[in-house]
């Protein structure tokens, strides 16, 4: 069947969106465009399913029920269990649902899975409830991550592989000229999907980060196992089961597309990476297993693992509004994103503002101040620094104190009127010297900032350009308003494959990174070895083969 | 500078051709196309260069002069000596020129490869003799698939390169609205070639094999390392000196593209694989080697190892044709080719012809004779199987008697009238059952045929199958007038990756891959894991890189 008239229009605009790389959203991010009811009834159903088995998933026979989710707001269990499974199951079941999905057409493959991210729509706000008490977010952010966001990206990967798909004829006649006569053949080409593709997902952006892999998966005919974190799979749960209702809508197997729960105790992700029939793996999350999932062999992988993201301040047009921009930067989740920033570069020399020198204590003391501000801010505070996924994040703010490095700005609680239990912690900043690499050229996760005093820009560069090297960045922001630095930052970031983001001020933040204009993560450097959205995203999950027949 | 007309006339030619996938050639392979001098100068230029060194490389201050090449045809020595360099000048230069390369616009860098491929053009008669005295294809073998077909797959790189990289624009403008206001940033997207490329080449096709990847590391912006099979120089020596002519006309450092000669008693291909700075490695070759190539840590690479390729035949419109066609194709230069068929699958209930059915006796019968009738005719014997490159081939031929299967027709010099001390063996073909995996689960690469007597066509086809899926498949022969059958053999080779060639008769053989529409190798089993010219083949040498900046 060909696609209908809605979807094509929605695929042919994504498409053109990410050709363009202007601003472009199919799922506007603001909560009013929803209407007034959605969040009401939302709110309905999350408090349904709390204390309760999730039910929606078309995945038959569980072996158990598990779950182990725990709201950092409240601190309290959602007591939501999920249906689980042995691997075996799981695999056997993804194999025999490749069995079908492979042989559907690309059209109709776009038809579910624009069918799907239309039904997951409806679900945006429960979505943001279940992302914001498993994820720690503040809602709003919860409600943009892991909904319109997300959902952007999932549309933005759909749409890559779909373009990808019909890159070449289904079939032609091929006929050469051979002196008087010639030779003719008919020649079929096929994207051939690989087969069993495994996403694993992480704790902190359990939507966002899977979906992108999901959907590029599923439209190139691999079925889909989904492991969540075992902290955060209520959110993920909904885009899975909305899935599966779209397959079952079109009378396919919803196994194409399942959910593999498993518990912090008895965690299933090696069995599932290990299994030779899985033959993609899309992850997101600490290096140490990310290189463990790189190294498998007979596998595509397409990670995104640790960076150590580095500011380089050279000169600025307005401090202040270099410093507020920044300051909300790391302050935003309490840097639990992987595009925050970490490691801030300053010449000890100060940095020049027009005409005049800023001394380097100066700014140092700006950055403290506003983080601080932030941080105590009744309203602001909490909303913008929501609170936190992983009792280890807080457990890594606490060692900075034992490091050997000035504490500028310690950190501590942050008031939440709303949740008073909520596990927050506001940003520790730490100053250390060039030559304290051992301290600053690790990711350290959560709200930590490093300020690095520097000789000069050229060492603020050159050691940025290590650090993103040797240990990966998503990120770098850097402000100059000399354009031959600015150039030369690029230059040598870019040669270590690290996106600069210059002179941000106002209401934007290196840490966001916009569907179908730029790439997350550049894949080209130890951050993580694949990008959302390049072709290689889409090209890697199915083999051309080209038939040829005597006509 | 934007391209000149007639080259972007080229390249758009070239990438309409890639997209339609008919019939079509850059550079036509009838030798007559290029003029009645071309021949003439050719030879001259052949006979002056043997026994001499070779200076038309533009790498400066040689170490030393290395040669070792001998004519498969005479036995003789060329006598060709090439400039030699250590490991680490070669990489110093490449890394240097990359710096340079990196920067030249993509425009720049398409005029300078056309250029190159222009000035080969002038040379495709020198290559022809140089490619038949080094790897033992006869004259027009050696023309057409190192002259003409060759630049075509280069050009088809070439274009396939300039069409990725033009994907997305330069810079755009990105404007977000933000209720009243709007967010609005510059973007600048980057194309960020990955580092210096190391090409590894074969002895059979030293041209073919290399030039794709040379030319889709090149236009991406890396430079080029490229290491001939000591046995097989001269030809692309020549290949890489017209690129160095073509960079240094417009200025650019030629050793953007090395030739990096060495000794058999005293290979660098480690030394040079393994070097930190190589980024990309394209492989041709044996297994083994092929798998430590993809072994290595931090490498992105490109290899066609070897295949087992089988034919399977089910049922045919005419035995006769089908026997031609097949006989030809493994004759055809001593199945050196690593498209050429070995294992052929018969059905012991024989091969049904209309409402006939042909014993399986008979139709082995056939194609031993046809074998026969090729090798023993004394024009049409040594034009197709030519010379043998290599004495291990021979060596193999032999210990084939050694095996435990009946010898159908042995192994025997080929009578050769115009070089009677040509190094040649004709094929030699056996028969085994299906049982007999151990002996026919290995490539023997050389004019060593297999037939397989089978319980039936699900069993050829099973057999086909998992030969392809473990040991790597590059073709796959199939004859069947049932299209049930037809459609069942094209689904189960291609859910391992292979590609069938269905019923072919007259003048197209398994053997051959067209540029612009057949695609090489699929990647997608163990033969390689890369494909002339799937978009991934060219995506992997660069990495998109986008930068912001409040503009």
């Amino acid at each position: 069947m060909p696609l209908s008239p809605a979807y094509k229009e929605i695929i042919d605009k994504a498409i053109q969106a990410i050709h363009a790389r202007t601003f472009y959203a199919q799922y506007p991010e603001h909560p009013k465009a929803y209407g007034e009811e959605a969040p009401v009834k939302a709110q309905a159903a999350f408090q349904a399913q709390l204390g309760h088995p999730f039910q929606e998933l078309l995945q038959q026979n569980p072996a158990s029920w598990l779950g182990e989710e725990t709201s950092p707001y409240t601190g309290q269990n959602l007591g939501i269990t999920y249906p689980a499974f042995e691997v075996e199951t799981i695999v056997v079941r993804a194999g025999r649902a490749f069995g079908v999905w492979k042989n559907v057409s690309v059209d109709d493959r776009a038809e579910i899975l624009v069918d799907a991210l239309e039904r997951v729509k409806n679900r945006f706000f429960e979505i943001a409830h279940s992302t914001q008490h498993t994820t720690g977010q503040s809602f709003i952010m919860s409600f943009q991550a892991s909904g319109p966001h997300a959902s952007d990206r999932a549309l933005e990967a759909l749409a890559m592989g779909y373009e990808e798909l019909n890159r070449f004829p289904a079939s032609i006649v091929w006929e050469k000229p051979m002196g008087k006569a010639s030779v003719v053949l008919q020649k079929q080409f096929k994207a051939v999907p690989k087969g069993i593709s495994l996403c694993i997902g992480c704790s902190t952006f359990p939507i966002w980060n899977s979906v992108p892999g999901m959907f590029a998966s599923l439209i190139t005919g691999n079925s889909v196992i989904v492991k969540p974190h075992p902290k955060a799979v209520y959110p993920i749960a909904i885009v899975v089961a909305e899935i599966q209702n779209a397959l079952q809508a079109k009378g396919i197997d919803p196994n194409v597309c399942q959910l593999a729960v498993d518990s912090s105790t008895q965690l299933i992700t090696k069995q599932l990476s290990e299994n030779p029939l899985v033959k993609l793996i899309d992850y997101t999350g600490g290096s140490a297993f990310g290189d463990y999932v790189e190294s498998l062999p007979g596998k595509v992988t397409f990670t995104e693992k640790a960076g150590v993201n580095s500011v380089i301040i050279d000169s600025v047009a307005d401090l202040k509004a270099v410093i507020q921009n920044l300051s909300f930067a790391v302050s935003l989740y309490s840097g639990q994103m992987c595009t925050a920033p970490q490691n801030f570069f300053i010449p000890a020399s100060g940095v020049k503002q027009g005409d005049t020198v800023i001394p380097y204590e100066e700014v140092k003391k700006a950055l403290v101040d506003a983080i601080a501000g932030i941080a105590n801010h009744p309203q602001m505070g909490p909303g913008t620094l929501g609170a936190v996924q992983n009792p280890a994040t807080i457990k890594r703010v606490n060692s900075v104190r034992d490091l050997d490095a000035a504490i500028l700005l310690d950190s501590k609680p942050v008031a939440n009127a709303e949740f008073p239990e909520a596990k927050t912690c506001s940003p520790i900043v730490i100053e250390v010297e060039a030559k304290d690499t051992g301290i600053y050229e690790n990711e350290l996760f959560g709200p930590i900032v490093l300020i690095i005093k520097t000789k000069d820009t050229n060492q603020s560069v050159e050691l940025a350009k290590h650090m993103a090297e040797k240990h990966g960045a998503i990120t770098c922001a850097a402000y100059s308003t000399d354009e031959a630095t600015a150039q030369y930052i690029i230059s040598e970031m870019e040669s270590v494959f690290a996106p600069v983001s210059l002179n941000l001020t106002g209401m934007i933040w290196v840490n966001q990174h916009a569907g179908f204009s730029d790439f997350h993560v550049t894949g080209g450097n130890p951050a993580g070895n694949a990008s959302f959205t390049n072709p290689e995203y889409v090209n890697k999950r199915f083999v051309w083969v080209g038939h040829r027949r005597v006509s």
